[in-house]
């Protein structure tokens, strides 16, 4: 029996295979956590050699959990998803478990023991990954996983939620040539996450497509947090020809933008215009209210909920990734640039 | 065997009373499924008129659960909360359960019904509370409960946590009184929460100490969302004689007072000035920056993960109320009135 072989393995064949008890073997696929680290360790290990699965989600006891994993809790953005996922799995009658493994192999695997402990109905990752041997032990767990926003290439195995990213961009940008401007800066997201590299192309498609020039000079790094806004404001408008508009792909940066204009003593949006990414809630609410491109996160974490639970059913999903409309959201932070 | 009766009721009694096998209520008491509504409804009733206690939480199997408990999840406010809950909690190897019960009975039944399916490890309750009976039932089911700024009275029974609301109010409003100004508006916050009537009591006793008079024009209802500092803001400034400066008991009021000057026309601090509470992370970044009194946010929820994950082992805790303390975090929007 090697590692190629495609039987189904026993569990009778792992103990033999390990030299342990059949019920240890049991305790060990049950998550159970009476069980010698060495043992378990021997065990997971044989059983993941030889292919065993466990019961088909369909036929695991209900958790009554859902689990909804990000990279870390510090942005009005996550309470917006939590606030989907939580409404969806309430009228379920399932409970949402929100963690926050900070980019750390440990944190992840802290997270993944107490998965394997207390059982779930499945996972939500929003714009958060595992490393290839955590993500294999979930998949060997049977564990339903759906990512909200993935970060770089999709992963084949999980369906994936996002917004139209690239084509909002692309609604924004052309609002902002058809106000007049033709130097318009743009402020990056976080290299790593695919939402940002569809935001930079939307931005730069509008402008080809208007025929104007790509000024490598005027598309600054960022991150999505204030700080990243505020430093590539500050130095579009530092440039010797500064742009009349920014793009920057986050309400966060965007508000890091105002500030850089009004250390700079300049007026939005008179001076210089700005158009943000999100719609977070508080946008309203900055002077000026902000123009910008509304992502539907609540709706995105309810339709994560929603198929992370047909997925610990059993059930299909009809597509491997569902993009949900953004919208151009006009306030006041945008007007044509004076002359 | 009367309802006032002390002894310590037994199991086998309740399945007399109740007409039922011990078995039966024992399903009953460690809440699983398989008991027919009406049964299990008479042997819950049975068992709260005859006090009968579950074990002491020490003795029960870990649920490597911690449940949040917000009234809604529409805030900035709350992941500050999150954050630091499971911070603490995930270091425990807790998982954190997020849930919204939306002020509604049916919803915090759902909630509960789940609890018991599933059990926690204790509750931590975010400026919200259940109706008696369904506090009755986590009492009876010896779950421990915090409540972090409490609604109203604090109840006997749960440690809550808050921050030094009065105190903070006190200390900005002695701010603008040091800054020249004699006319401060105040926008208040949910008249049911104990900490929006401290915050008005601490800008009163600022007012008295300096010898200045209390305007009640000057104070506005609210209720800490933008919109409610945009329509006091407005109110306030379109008085006859309109303050200098305005005292908003949440930073998201203070944004929609921001609002609210600007389409006025007016320029803060020069015209106005404004001063919010709670400092969430985003308020670094309007424009102008803004003065306000921190609240430890993330802070108050660590200690209330502490709180309960201590309790849930059986300890004592050493007082029955913890504010840890604001402070005053002086930007750009407060400055001398005009003369």
């Amino acid at each position: 029996m090697g590692a190629n072989d495609n039987r189904t393995v026993t569990i009778a064949a792992i103990a033999r295979l390990a030299g342990v008890s059949v019920p240890t073997v049991s305790r060990v696929i049950n998550g159970r956590s009476d069980v010698a680290p060495q043992t378990r360790q021997r065990v997971e290990e044989l059983l993941s050699r030889h292919g065993y699965r466990r019961r088909p989600p369909s036929m695991r006891a209900s958790s009554g959990l859902v689990d909804l994993v990000f990279n870390d809790l510090d942005s009005p953005w996550a309470v917006e998803i939590i606030r989907g996922v939580e409404d969806v799995a309430h009228a379920a009658g399932v409970g949402t478990v929100v963690s926050a493994i900070h980019r750390r192999t440990s944190s992840a695997k802290q997270w993944l023991d107490n998965i394997r402990t207390r059982s779930t109905e499945g996972v939500i990752f929003v714009t958060s990954t595992l490393e290839p041997p955590q993500q294999a032990e979930l998949r060997r767990l049977n564990i339903p996983v759906v990512i909200v926003d993935p970060a770089g290439v999709p992963s084949q195995d999980a369906p994936t939620i996002g917004a139209t990213n690239w084509a909002g961009s692309l609604r924004a940008t052309e609002y902002l040539i058809g106000l007049g401007h033709r130097r318009i800066g743009f402020i990056a997201g976080l290299p790593q996450l695919m939402c940002s590299r569809a935001r930079m192309d939307g931005y730069r498609a509008a402008l080809e497509a208007a025929g104007l020039p790509i000024d490598d000079r005027l598309i600054q790094p960022g991150n999505f947090y204030h700080e990243a806004g505020f430093a590539g404001g500050a130095r579009l408008l530092a440039l010797a020809d500064p742009p009349t508009a920014i793009f920057a792909s986050s309400d966060q940066m965007a508000l890091g933008v105002y500030e850089a204009v009004r250390q700079r003593g300049l007026r939005m949006p008179g001076d210089i215009s700005v158009v943000g990414f999100d719609d977070l809630p508080e946008v309203r609410w900055c002077s000026p209210p902000l123009t910008t491109v509304r992502q539907p996160l609540a709706q995105m974490g309810m339709l994560a909920a929603r198929t992370v639970l047909r997925l610990a059913k059993g059930e299909k999903v009809e597509s491997p990734r569902v993009e949900l409309a953004t919208e151009l959201v006009i306030r006041d932070s945008a007007a044509p640039p004076k002359v």
